[in-house]
C-alpha cells in the first residue's frame, strides 16, 4: 500500500545532482536509440502518464526527458478542463482518443485520474460514481495492455511547502508569468483532501502500478522518469525486423 | 443461452404484413416525437448495434426504421475493415470514438462485433486473445452503459437460403449490383464458423442482451427493431426540463 506520508519529497542525501544530471543524459541518448527499434518493430507502445499537485513539475519532467527524443514516435498531450463535447460522453472517452499507436510513445501531462482527484475533491461525482470510475479505469489499462502498451504511472511527489515556493515565483518573476494561474492558489487548500484522493486511486487503480516520484528537486524526478523509461523499453528486448518475405 | 438453430428466422404465420408496415410507421412518428425529448434532456443516449451476415438486412433496417428520424441527434456509423491506423490501435479505439453523445441516437452498423466474428472464423487472433476481447467487450459496454448509453445489439437472423437468394439478385439485377461483393460469396463458404463465432459471443457478451431478429423479411426485422427503439426510448420516462433558474 502507498502511504504519501511515509514518502521522501527530497532525493537521498548522499546522490551528488551534477552526476545524476550527466546520467540523465546518458540515459536519454539509450532512449533514442530504442525509439527507433520500438518503430521499426511497431509492435509496441509506451504510455507514460504524469499526475501530480499543480507546480509538482510535470512540464520540468517533459521538458528534461523528452526534449531531444524523435518527434516522429513521441508525443505529449496536455488534458485540460474536458470541453462540451467531451462532457457529453464518457470521461475515457477523450483519453482512448489519444493513446499512442503501436511503436509510439505518448505522455500524458495530466490524464484519467483527474476524473477521480478534482472531481472527487469537489465532490462533482457521488462516492458510487468515483468506485466505478476505478472500476472503468482498471479495465481500460487493461484493455491497453492486451494491445501491448506499456504504462508507466508517475505521481510527482511534492512538499506543501516545495508548492509553495514555485506558486510564489510564478507570481513575483516575469519569466514565470506565464505559468500563473489564480486558481492553483484556491486549490492549495484542498491539499489534505488531494492527497486522500491521491492516496484513493493509487489503492483502487494499481493493477499497473503506482511510481511515487519524490519531486521536490528538479534533476532527481528528471532522472527517475527517464530510468523507468529506459527500462521499460529495454524490457521489450527488441532487435531490428528481419525483411518480410 | 441462445441456440440459433431453434429460432425461426422467418414472422410467426398469422402476422398481417401490411399492418406490421402501418404499425412501424406509427411506431416512427412516436420515435421522432421522444428523440426531441431524448435531446431536450441530454442526459441519455441510445446506441443501436446492427450485426448479422452479409445481405441479412442491416442497409435495409437502416433505411426503413431511421430514415424519416431527425438528423440533428440520429446517425449511422458503418464499420468497415480497419485502417491502417486503426489497426495500430486497440480494436476498440476506433469503436469508442463513435460512440453517441448524451442526447444522440446512434446506429452502428457492423460493430466491434466483428473483431470477434470474422477475425475469429479466419483465426487471424488466438483463441486468448478472442477470450481477452470478449471481456474488453464488457468492460467497454459497461462504461457506456455507466455514463447513460442504452445499447441495443441486434442479431439479424437470416436463413442461408435467403440469404443466396439476396446475393444472386445483387449479382444479377443491375439495381442491386451496387451492393455486389464477390467476397461475400467466399465469406458464405464459412456459414457454421460464422454461426459458432455468434453463438460464441452471445454467450460471451449478453450482459447488455442480445436481441435475435428473424430477417428473411424485411418488414419484420424492421418492425421488431423499431419497437425495440421505441420501447428503450419510453423507459427512459422523459419529459421536457424546466428552465435552469
Amino acid at each position: 500500500m502507498i502511504d504519501l506520508k511515509t514518502i521522501s519529497t527530497l532525493p537521498p542525501e548522499d546522490l551528488d545532482k551534477v552526476a545524476i544530471k550527466k546520467l540523465t543524459v546518458e540515459m536519454q541518448q539509450e532512449i533514442l536509440q530504442l525509439q527507433t527499434l520500438l518503430l521499426a518493430n511497431s509492435k509496441d507502445s509506451v504510455l507514460v502518464i504524469l499526475q501530480g499537485m499543480d507546480a509538482s513539475g510535470k512540464d520540468g519532467i517533459i521538458r528534461d526527458v523528452f526534449t531531444g527524443l524523435n518527434p516522429t514516435n513521441c508525443s505529449i498531450y496536455s488534458f485540460k478542463k474536458p470541453t462540451d463535447l467531451e462532457f457529453k460522453h464518457d470521461f475515457l472517452w477523450r483519453i482512448h482518443q489519444q493513446v499512442p499507436q503501436k511503436g509510439e510513445i505518448k505522455v500524458f501531462n495530466r490524464s484519467h485520474y483527474e476524473d477521480v482527484l478534482i472531481q472527487k475533491v469537489h465532490q462533482w461525482i457521488t462516492p458510487e460514481v468515483c468506485k466505478k470510475r476505478y472500476e472503468d479505469i482498471n479495465h481500460f489499462e487493461a484493455l491497453l495492455k492486451n494491445n501491448h502498451t506499456h504504462i508507466i504511472k508517475c505521481y510527482l511527489h511534492v512538499s506543501p511547502e516545495k508548492q509553495l515556493e514555485r506558486l510564489t515565483e510564478r507570481r513575483d518573476l516575469i519569466e514565470e508569468h506565464y505559468k500563473h494561474n489564480e486558481n492553483d492558489w484556491k486549490e492549495r487548500d484542498h491539499w489534505d483532501a488531494y492527497q486522500d484522493a491521491y492516496h484513493q486511486a493509487f489503492t483502487n487503480c494499481n493493477q499497473t502500478p503506482w511510481h511515487i516520484i519524490p519531486a521536490d528537486k528538479g534533476w532527481y524526478k528528471s532522472y527517475l522518469v527517464a530510468k523507468l523509461l529506459l527500462e521499460t523499453l529495454q524490457g521489450l528486448k527488441m532487435d531490428f525486423p528481419s525483411l518480410v518475405k
